[in-house]
């Protein structure tokens, strides 16, 4: 009997440990290696100058300042195809929906905040994304803010890297979108 | 007393199955049908045609670019009151600080981030905002990404419904707030 | 032995309680009093008057409107230092990397977004921010609403208080860095 209010016992100091974990501001239960959902798109920029209305998908809308020689504060507002190879001409399964500035004055450097826009028979739904794009580095990770529809509540970090860079007229970014809250 | 080593087993199963639905990146719990807290509330939003000061809520600060005739580009920055009810001169019961933009080429689509600022003796804080603009569907969804004050870390979403539209001069957008996340 | 099953009830009963505390869209366990991480950090912005590139670190890419006598529309683009204490000229921690915008006619209000960059051996890795600077109040809170590297999916509140305010060529901001999830 007394072996068993032991066991008993073990296991009232378990489930108080199980609730406390979760009772205090600091949970360390999400792992890196492993997101609840991950999957891999390329977003393609094609930047309006002021004639090909038919191929373009983003437009400036402040022009660069003097603050340096990297157009710091030039503003460019985009609508651009996300596709599932690095293949500009291949299906959008996305749209991303957002804008980008430049905000170095020594270096390339900008900032983004958009939302992916899913809504094929497999997906509907929004991401919704903002951070530092550090060009210095290889990679660099946005936070994946939010969700709607298939993607509801989530969260994550998506990865970007330059895949291409053709001047101020065409570039492309691989996107590697990690969620590790899903709902 | 095999009996009750086999109950006492099964609590651990039990009790392991419960910790590692939490551990796991993934987590199920949330349910659309059920918001910890939810109201609807009215934006107003009236342009600023360079002369309305008193009436303005809002106002271009880059104007349309010539990408498509669906104004691409156009910024525009707002402090609009947000009323219970759909009439513009009902009582504000917050404000909604912060902008959007047009962002399609082939149809009017928009892009918003904006903070609901509550100052009242019901409610002091904020909820911080994003998402794209759809204008397309009836309804729309934007991410509801953060709180302060009594909305302490809230997290949800913005389901929007255009109320009416009246050119460029005024428009009325229904938000139905449904916060998951309330702590 | 029906003293034992007695016992094993109430911990299912437990077991249930704490799984359905989960399972709802309630959850009221962060507190505002003990972040899981927490530290002080002073931003500051020197404005771009169209001469001095070696020390201003921000820019104005659109200008204010007519709407009121408060800026309304100013929209400025920064790369600010961040420092431990209130010296413009200590070592930057973090840079602040975004934008903010004047938002009211009837008095100073601003709305911000951005991202701090930690790029030392201390620390590496981002956290993204946004909210309403309510300048009528003595502190205001952003909402953090991601993280990445070092701050890996982290949420909290970043307190606001201007420390010092130059006019438009200066102006310093305390930000009180609050996180209550921490991975």
């Amino acid at each position: 009997m007394r072996n068993i209010v032991a066991r008993t016992s073990s296991f009232l100091v378990l489930l108080l440990l199980c609730t406390s974990q979760f009772a205090s501001a600091t949970r360390k239960t999400l792992n890196k290696e492993h997101p609840c959902k991950r999957f891999v798109l390329y977003y393609h920029d094609i930047l309006f100058d002021g004639s090909d209305v038919a191929n373009a998908t983003s437009a400036t809308i402040a022009n660069e300042t003097k603050l340096g020689d990297f157009k710091f504060g030039k503003l460019v507002v985009f609508d651009d195809p996300m596709t599932k190879d690095n293949h500009l001409h291949s299906p959008a399964v996305a749209r991303a929906q957002g804008f980008y500035f430049y905000d170095m004055k020594s270096d390339y450097n900008s900032w983004f905040a958009y939302t992916l826009v899913f809504n094929s028979t497999e997906q509907k739904g929004t991401l919704n994304i903002m951070g530092a794009d550090i060009m210095a580095a290889q990679t660099r990770d946005f936070s994946i803010v939010g969700g709607t529809g298939d993607f509801f509540m989530a969260r994550g970090i998506a990865t970007i890297e330059t895949d291409t860079f053709q001047g101020a007229k065409y570039f492309r970014l691989k996107m590697d979108i990690k969620l590790y809250e899903c709902y």
